[in-house]
């Protein structure tokens, strides 16, 4: 098969607001190719993420993503690393690429399973895929006593893990130690804690490292994103200086090496990864076939639909020690209603990655409709982005 | 002052070719502030780097750069970091914003400097700018014999400095290495020869240290990424296979951290920045100040117009024995004629730093009309963005 066709759906909801939630606008792809389509999603700002597909090419290692996938031959999954290797190659000097590349990688290997009738996780090389752990990801409250509901809220929903994560966290060491009080005392006993500090540390090791009291004393097990995605070393200066609690990151990773790199001299304990970032499936496989050889729990990064979250459980389905997974619990609309699959915790709060062929998530178009953003971008006089047509 | 305005001039040749040629297109920056401007340029794909700047907001993480930018205020170097810092923390997960970011830090250092009538070096924080020499940068010859020829001609035009780089280097071992010994003979006895593989060896440790032979036999000073920009264990495996040639890097750096890391764990002998796209001239001085105090060696990279040279080069103007610096010879006439100001070789074949106020060059303006590329974005009907009128 050759890949026909490759089209980008911008969805957001009527009002985005600054807080940090991945779920408040979307941009879903869809590969077509013979008699099969795929359906992916970009982790991304969906302009400059389309822009990096259509543009007119720089020079030859600065061309539009276009370029290395329409047209190119899609039989098997070494024709998706090739076709990777080609955007990696040919759009180098495309900063944007590697976010755009990801969604249009994940619809491959929902079309391949489609075409094959097996599950992305089987093509990807696992035997089996085991169950995983939901923790319920949520944003910490603007007070205490507002997280402390949110997670008793969470708790009484039957999550026994939870992670908590950015604004107000940061504004102060008193005020963050309450907030992590208020986090352990809402979720009780036994709780796997979580706390996220969104990378509002920079690269500030004392500051971060002036909050790990508060967490080791309510058991908190780690902590994800103290630093931008780019300090290693600033996250192995840190792990060094925690005798309980681990460093957790990943999820800005836009390649392999990146991951790994925090691996190997960030000396995380907990490497996260969002597919709709690093690049899709093949290279977040990697990584967690890189993380496992070397102590380190892979987990998934996930704050959108539920097409996300069939993607980022593949990588990883198959390693059943790794047994955590990234849950957003309170999506916009836009992003609860773009799957008719569901993606629930069973009677015991575990959740199963699909086994339906490929991502095994079936898309309602009418959130495809509802939410649409209406994009055109005309180069020299030449239409050379408008929306699809369903 | 507060920034009032930022405008993108997109330019491009009537034909863009697949040669690894950056000078093809531009995208240059205005930035006006109270009564003065200043220019800039992203070293960077010109249509999703304007997405970037004005792309609808996708959450408090993925904002469009615009917004930390517009209506700041600069009145000083510490206003511009502190922008930069704003940029990093809210378009986190817009992954074009360095490159977008890039052009428009340039001309704040620009506008800053014409308003205080000093050159951008002297408000970074150096006392002096020193001369540089300038190596003739180039692509390789379809075969050795053009390679030879072309050598020539640099040597003749009177470079004792020359890189050659990209395709068709990495065909082979033996095409490799004719072409290596074709630029020693060019380039005759004394020389400095720099070779630049373009990442072509992904993180193939094995097979760029299969090229060294030649290299070392040659003499070769310098070799540049033989790897993708991230892969910085695979710089340091080579490293140590390495007897006399050096590794570099560093012109994929979007971020100080990136040539931090090339530094500390790919072990180069030689950091190459590129300030249209690192962030702009504060994250390259931080850079260049750090390979100093580590016997690292700064060179810019620059394969654009003369205002990208002229930024490129203020970083290091103050640093002394960091002497090389990439001077590219043929450039497409776009970038060419972008600049009245032309920076050449004195009778010594070394080159000034300017040292008139801000970046010190002044722009032609019938060049930012002759290669314009009319972009029109419309989303939901509003025009958001359009070419800017001078």
């Amino acid at each position: 098969m050759k890949i026909e066709s490759v089209d980008f759906f911008y969805l957001a909801m009527p009002q985005v607001t600054i807080a940090a939630d991945g779920s408040q606008d979307a941009l879903v792809v869809r590969v077509r190719a013979g008699e099969y389509e795929g359906w992916g999603e970009c982790e991304a700002a969906p302009l400059p993420t389309i822009a990096a597909f259509v543009c007119p090419m720089s020079h030859g290692a600065c061309r539009p993503v276009k370029e290395a996938v329409l047209g190119a031959r899609i039989d098997g999954p070494n024709d998706i690393r090739a076709i990777a290797r080609k955007v990696a190659y040919e759009s180098m000097d495309l900063l944007q690429a590697p976010h755009c590349w990801s969604g249009i990688e994940m619809a491959l290997w929902d079309l391949l399973g489609r075409a094959r009738g097996v599950p992305a996780w089987s093509l990807l090389g696992w035997q089996q895929a085991f169950q995983k752990t939901p923790y319920a990801s949520v944003l910490f409250g603007a007070d205490a006593q507002e997280t402390l509901r949110r997670a008793r809220n969470i708790r009484s929903k039957g999550f026994r893990a939870v992670k908590f994560g950015w604004a107000p966290f940061g504004a102060s060491v008193d005020a963050d130690a309450d907030q992590v009080a208020a986090v352990a005392e809402g979720m009780g006993p036994d709780a796997i804690l979580l706390i996220d500090a969104g990378q509002i540390f920079g690269d500030d090791v004392d500051a971060a490292a002036s909050r790990l009291p508060a967490m080791e004393k309510a058991g908190v097990m780690l902590f994800e994103e103290p630093f931008s995605g780019h300090a290693y070393r600033a996250y192995g200066e840190l792990a060094k200086r925690s005798s309980r609690v681990r460093m957790a990151g990943g999820e800005a990773a836009h390649n392999r090496h990146m991951a790994e790199h925090l691996i190997d001299y960030g000396s995380v304990g907990f490497v996260q990864i969002d597919c709709g970032r690093i690049g899709g499936l093949a290279p977040a496989y990697d990584v967690a076939r890189y993380a496992d050889a070397r102590g380190v729990t892979y987990i998934n990064h996930t704050f959108t639909s539920n097409l996300a979250l069939s993607a980022s459980l593949q990588p990883y389905a198959g390693l059943q020690e790794h047994r955590l997974c990234e849950y957003p619990t309170d999506l916009q609309p836009l992003a609860a209603e773009l799957t008719e699959t569901r993606i629930v915790p069973d009677e015991n709060g575990q959740i199963s990655v699909p086994d339906a062929p490929g991502l095994g998530v079936t898309l309602d178009p009418a959130a495809l409709e509802t939410y649409r953003v209406d994009v055109e971008i005309r180069v020299n006089g030449d239409l050379i982005f408008r929306p699809p047509t369903l």
